[in-house]
């Protein structure tokens, strides 16, 4: 009868963490994903141990919660963005994104460089400084209501280009790192099947959904377009992996793809308490993975300050450069909002420990940066918006 | 990126099957629970294998999916639930219960004991006749809108005492099967802790609520109340389990405590989203359990017709002397709505092969009638609540 009551109790540690953490980070007027990352690191492995390493490996029922949780979270921010408003954007969204990958990768690896890796080895280091994680920016704006702002439809748009890239960017360093020959023509294959499904299904998609959405009316349940719209975000976060995506650009397709029925206002409402049990799970075991005794001495410190500066300041300047037709305020916003690494960065670097190409001490200071710059953005970004609503305001 | 992906994967056919089946099922004027079953049966790993035996063990992703839709169910009952109607019909769902689980445990440990096992074995094979399962009925009342029926207040009740009693015996056959002494002490105590539990949170959070409940709006979140009655739900899940108890039985005490607060209203509408994405797991894990193999034959065939037909009846019964007093026609109901047993069924039956008290063919035997008996009972119910809402009617 009650076989799953260890994991259900983790389930309530979590839960309750972050909605703790969530609650102090708002009374110190920081966004409420901040404190729930912090509750992570809090209860996680390197701190209270609440958490166990084993219970967040891949796979595993928290990792899965936390999976769906951010899947969630990207179909949400997708409802409330439009195919057209992304059309506006897209040279510039494709500008910050494409700028956006080439200052990193080439800061990183030439960071790496001078850090004694060979030149493969630190291609392979860079290509964890270069995908930006959605979700942590996506959740900010969507706290502060900043979702219908130009820069966040360029920040959408551009990660989205950026997941294309970063992509890539990881298929060629693999490949170099296995001493594979560097196989131009089937790259090519890979680009054009993620950019094929991205269009097919994002403009297809929507078309179909603006022509007519009465049918999703048709059968017979209760909540009949809610369970369509969940199961074709479930399938598209799916079929986007297949395409060698991240799961959470297929989910953000799907909501963009739902924004345009007629029901979206309702869905917009029925998806809010989805997202408030589900997407704590992200964020609390994102900050969970946070190993802080191999960044226990004044050295690893220092080489982390290091490199996150190099992080932040890489991405901004692509994402600033980019976006600055739009003016240096707007252009200052989206750079920002591009800086979080989140799980990418950690994916990489678990790619890196399985090649051996990292040692753990490289591993743990990758994964760290790509936290660190996960929980710098949000309070930069709410500062940063809210200043310009005030000016924009009179 | 991706490594979530083939869980993904699962999670998408599971939760399109329930739509598909439960589609079907209620064209055929069935309820949808009865589709969204088998079509876990037909995606299970007996018929096409989309599901392995392996992600349906206790702990996996998918069970722990299913085991909180299960309790998000029996959360979103209890919010419907007052305790003053429940206090109403106490004397009777009292009876229902116990009764309830008298007859089913006589006549199964009678059946047993004919077919050749002895008086201790007998017994534990007769643990599985008796516990209700609470989901799948709460379900179908909640489907046809009958919750606040006299009837629907009853069997709920009984529930509880039912859980109550089945863990007490379950508690004795172990220790009997097991050559433990039979220890009264102990078992007065487990009792004592259970009804206490109960008792507690049930009653002393009722009138906590009652009697201020403006304290949930505190929380700067968005979604105040519905996280802390959340955490709350989760909370009480655990504990419930800690006590002996099934897990949605805290889960249903959660709901009722959050059923006195003035934010009843708003929380109904918030949790319905989450039954729609997460209730669909439990019912079609449910239904993959069913292995048709180990049934492939005449003789098993009848045995699990004489099984399923000596359980729905004893259970029957038992519901219905216990409900006398509110009439045949509640009676009636009542009684049917008692007999499903799902997967507290499949919980002995495990227990018993992991003892070495069944083998293969009996432990399959009794998942399949647990499951028959969840399957038989909704339509059952469906017609007989229609009909007399109809006679109700004029």
């Amino acid at each position: 009868m009650h076989h799953a009551s260890d994991i259900l109790f983790t389930l309530f540690i979590v839960f309750v963490a972050a909605q703790i953490g969530g609650e102090i980070a708002q009374r110190l007027k920081l966004p409420g994903v901040v404190g729930e990352i912090a509750a992570g690191c809090a209860i996680g492995p390197s701190l209270l141990g609440w958490i166990t390493p084993a219970q967040i490996l891949p796979g595993t029922p928290l990792d899965v919660l936390a999976e769906v949780g951010v899947i969630l979270l990207l179909f949400a921010v997708g409802l409330e963005t439009r195919l057209e408003d992304l059309k506006k954007v897209g040279k510039i969204a494709f500008a910050v994104g494409v700028i956006g990958v080439i200052v990193p990768f080439a800061m990183g690896s030439v960071w790496a460089h001078g850090n004694g890796f060979d030149w493969g080895r630190s291609l392979f280091v860079a290509a964890a400084f270069v995908a930006t994680s959605a979700g942590i920016t996506a959740r900010v704006l969507q706290e502060l209501g900043a979702l219908q702002r130009v820069e966040s439809k360029v920040i959408l748009g551009a990660a989205v280009i950026d997941d294309i890239l970063a992509m890539l960017l990881l298929g060629v360093v693999v490949s170099l790192q296995g001493g594979g020959s560097f196989d131009a023509s089937h790259l090519l294959l890979v680009l054009a099947g993620a950019v094929g499904f991205i269009v097919v299904i994002g403009w297809g998609g929507a078309r179909v959904m603006r022509w007519n959405s009465r049918w999703l009316d048709t059968p017979l349940g209760p909540h009949s377009p809610l369970m369509i719209v969940l199961a074709l975000c479930l399938g598209l976060a799916c079929l986007s992996t297949m395409f060698g995506l991240a799961a959470i650009i297929g989910a953000f397709l799907a909501g963009m793809i739902a924004s345009e029925t007629r029901q979206q206002h309702t869905l917009e409402q029925q998806v809010k308490p989805l997202l408030a049990l589900l997407t704590p799970f992200f964020f609390v075991v994102t900050g969970s993975k946070i190993d802080l005794h191999e960044l226990a001495s004044a050295d690893a410190l220092w080489m982390l300050a290091v490199v996150t500066v190099i992080a932040v300041i890489s991405k901004f300047i692509g994402g600033w450069l980019g976006s600055l037709p739009l003016g240096a305020r707007s252009a200052t916003i989206i750079g920002f909002g591009m800086v979080p690494r989140g799980e990418v960065g950690i994916v990489v670097a678990s790619l890196g420990l399985a090649a051996g190409v990292f040692d753990n001490r490289i591993y743990a200071l990758i994964v760290a940066m790509s936290l660190l710059t996960a929980m710098v953005t949000p309070p930069i970004l709410a500062v940063l918006l809210k200043r310009s609503q005030v000016t924009q305001a009179p």
